[in-house]
């Protein structure tokens, strides 16, 4: 209904361009040492950091990952993930609202990606902005939990267009909130009729089976 | 740590003045008309609409209110406001990731503000965008829900600096998470430590006189 001025769109199509290229390079870098880098999007406290824990300390013996933290503010994330022992690169994106391609090339910089089976990236939680910013990742993986509403996909389409797999978290807590699981996939589906959608519990381990399961077809596909 | 460059930082600046010349024009016919304009900002899910919906039913025949619902798409939220009988506006961002005050200049065109005690405007959720846009609001409102985590002032200082209130919401599931009220107000007070804070459950009632009454005060001091 209303339109930005032609200027700035012309910027973000600069901006959107220059990002491309960055994440060129990393698919290519992720490609020659045989990564699979996975970018977590979802609203702030949508259980990103919790399911990232819960999955590192139950595949770590199997697999070799490694983390990359976005944040605007605070380690707290990260601190939480060093303690199940990996590796782990806090990216503070300040007053940005997303992670870019730049951003994961020069943390790159500092990591030995030759062990790496995943790279795990945990997205600013925001449902707008990283849905535009490519980081060169094999898939975004969208969370929603049970407690923010089964309309989430319908009002921020954009996010699970762009995403292979969407997470419904949370739902534990499902007797406690209005929330039909059915009707948040089917509108997840409408915005990208071939996302695979699973449902699960940090916290109680429900579907956790099925997460690993589809992680580990990740490795074997390659 | 790592930075944006310049360039996009001139640009930014250049928008966000742009935006401010906007907002001032906004305050401006806001203090003409006497309306008290209320800009509400969150995480996507964290109840701002279900709080609107639940406030105007309950003051609706104490004052006359009138709404703008931000959301990238769709006019659901705009409906359920509809529904209380108040006049509501939708504006969709598309694929801008908050309201900016030309968009509520071009809205206001077409609403009669002379009887109007509240504007109530319903950002598109985000915690971190719509923290650097001045709407031309008398203050902005940061809701938090419970089920989010109790470190969000702390990972997204920013949005709890430029607001001065803080509403902890949804503490009927209290019971089920794992959040710690004080330290949810402590850290959002480390941000602004003028910061007003108010604990509620739009689904139980708890909490809302005092919000009611604080909405009452905004009115009274005019």
């Amino acid at each position: 209904m209303i339109k930005p001025v032609p200027r700035v769109l012309e910027i973000k199509k600069d901006i959107l361009a220059k990002n491309d290229e960055g994440a060129k390079r990393n698919r290519g870098v992720f490609a020659d040492r045989d990564v699979v880098a996975l970018n977590f999007v979802s609203s702030p406290g949508a259980g990103k950091t919790s399911l990232l824990v819960k999955t590192i300390t139950d595949i770590k013996e199997k697999f070799s990952i490694t983390v990359l933290e976005g944040d605007q503010s605070t380690s707290n994330d990260a601190r939480r993930i060093a303690e199940t022992g990996v590796d782990v690169t806090q990216i503070n994106t300040v007053s940005a609202c997303h992670l870019d391609a730049s951003m994961i090339e020069k943390a790159l910089h500092d990591i030995d990606l030759s062990p790496v089976d995943f790279l795990f990236i945990e997205n600013v939680g925001n449902l707008v902005c990283p849905a535009s910013y490519d980081l060169g990742e094999l898939m975004k993986i969208a969370l929603v939990s049970v407690t923010e509403g089964d309309d989430k996909p319908e009002k921020y389409p954009k996010m699970f267009r762009m995403s292979q797999v969407l997470l419904i978290t949370k739902t534990d807590l499902l007797p406690h909130v209005d929330f039909d699981v059915k009707k948040c996939i089917a509108h997840a589906r409408i915005a990208n009729p071939d996302i695979k959608a699973i449902t699960l519990s940090s916290k109680t381990g429900v579907g956790l089976d099925e997460w690993y399961s589809f992680l580990t077809s990740l490795r074997n596909k390659k």
